[in-house]
């Protein structure tokens, strides 16, 4: 269904920028490059181990905003509350949201709030719109990915999707697994600063790690390859997935991203990720190969290959 | 609740931009001045004489830029969908506002779609966000409003609130009143461009033309008085008010604005108002005057004066 509500608006709405497929838009205003991009946030529950909806809804388009290479600067915050809901639930809400916009660095400078009637919506749904300054001349995408070059992962996956799930399916097991939510935009910009040549950067929210990839492999008709062992997965979380059924490849993040390099510069983005308090568990997990078709192919622990498919429907549901 | 809210927003985000309090942010970025606004759209039916959710989530959005001053160039949409809804109908949505942005010279360059349970959505709820560029140096905004100010209105007032209402509600009297949702950009560029000094706009949407008279009152802290004989309202909608007991100063509309400007240059606002197509109707409805409070005052087609209040509460629920 996704799928098919993406190709709809892709044809309705039909222009160059939108053609970009990042994670917003970038185009240049008045003589400034600017990133723009938005989200709404329907998350249920409302709060769960290492963060909320509102912080959430901060990051995320911080996080979208980073991904195309811009530094966050100003955003906007939209609800829709349902009738009914306690003030002080929306207050905590209110609050970490203004937290984490504070700790991101961004200003909220504007907002709306409509109501909607007992039943006809879910407590809390936020939109967060952001707009950042591109303050480099590279073109970060799809497109910009080559053959040869390296693929780096901020972090280990799977801890949103699964923290989530412990308070919503009320799971024991996997109750001490906190979200991994959280701002990418400084690690990102100590990269950018150093004058690393970036390609493309995705950060693993619905759909997680293996999408990701399958998206980029597939925008930019290049294979790649990946090794498992390099993909770090906290022992909880694998835990937690071989019980539920899940693949933790697909499980959502929401303060991990990949990054495409040439890879002469690989050693040096590892360097400068491992240096930066966000990034200290990056890894370099593959790289892009030749070819003209865009599969994703992953090495196993035990050395066997296997093609890392997109994933058909959604694992979780209101998982952002 | 509302003022509720927006205290509570207000007090967690606190930051100069904010507190502008106007219908957008506007900031400069990299040396060009932009504005920037965010408005969600819950309006129930989706589909009403004269407009649509989509139309109405573009038009909303170009306003609000508009009547920062600024041209508004790309805009965000970010749909959230109760599941079960029909594919036809969310694709009616999406053309109508692909044909708005297209009308409005403005550009959907990126997006979001969530899905959420049947049951905890109302069919579609549409946030867009916009940018916009601010080619002057006024500043626009109630700060700026000063005795002697001339108060233009752009067209008849209350249509968009009585369209939706006699779908909601049925009422056969009204069902020829269509909504007067439409674009404000190209008739507020057309005053910026002759140079008119424009000291605060605002459109009039939910709370109408009464409440937006009181808010820039309040936040000015000067007295406004208005012609009841001067304000043009429609009359299928003055008799669909009657029956209803419904104040027209109080009905939401989608495509009307005010605008202050100083004495001097009134008349040739209004001109320029009235050679534009969509301020074919305009009129000038009453003046700033001298004075600390911020009270709006209204002598009636009788010639008797009364005070214009806020309204408390919402008039029509779900009307934007």
């Amino acid at each position: 269904m996704h799928q098919l509500i993406e190709r709809m608006f892709a044809s309705a709405f039909r222009n160059p920028i939108l053609e970009q497929m990042g994670d917003g838009a970038v185009a240049t205003l008045g003589g400034t490059r600017l990133a723009f991009t938005t989200d709404s946030y329907v998350v249920r529950p409302l709060f769960f181990p290492g963060g909320d909806i509102g912080s959430m809804a901060v990051h995320g388009t911080v996080n979208d905003l980073a991904m195309c290479g811009a530094r966050p600067v100003l955003m906007s915050s939209a609800f829709i509350i349902e009738e009914g809901l306690p003030m002080e639930t929306l207050w905590r809400v209110v609050e970490s949201m203004a937290g984490a916009a504070r700790k991101a660095g961004v200003e909220i400078v504007t907002g709306d709030t409509k109501v909607v009637d007992r039943g006809k919506g879910d407590g809390i749904f936020i939109n967060t719109a952001g707009v950042g300054v591109v303050a480099h001349t590279l073109e970060i995408g799809p497109k910009q990915v080559r053959s040869g070059d390296a693929i780096l992962l901020s972090g280990d996956i799977g801890r949103h999707g699964i923290a989530v799930l412990s308070v919503r399916e009320g799971l024991p097991f996997a109750s001490r697994i906190e979200s991994d939510s959280a701002p990418l935009a400084s690690l990102v910009m100590t990269l950018l600063d150093a004058g690393l040549e970036i390609h493309c950067m995705r950060d693993l929210t619905r759909g997680g790690l293996g999408s990701a990839l399958v998206e980029i492999a597939e925008s930019a008709r290049i294979p790649i390859a990946v090794e498992e062992v390099t993909i770090a997965v906290h022992e909880e979380v694998q835990g937690a997935c071989e019980i539920l059924g899940y693949d933790p490849l697909y499980v959502a993040n929401e303060g991990r991203f990949i990054c495409f390099v040439p890879a002469s510069e690989a050693s040096r983005a590892l360097q400068l990720m491992r240096s930066h308090r966000d990034g200290s568990a990056a890894s370099i997990i593959g790289a892009v190969h030749e070819g003209a078709r865009g599969m994703v192919t992953m090495t196993s622990r035990l050395g066997t290959r296997r093609i890392v498919d997109m994933l058909s429907g959604e694992q979780l549901p209101r998982i952002c």
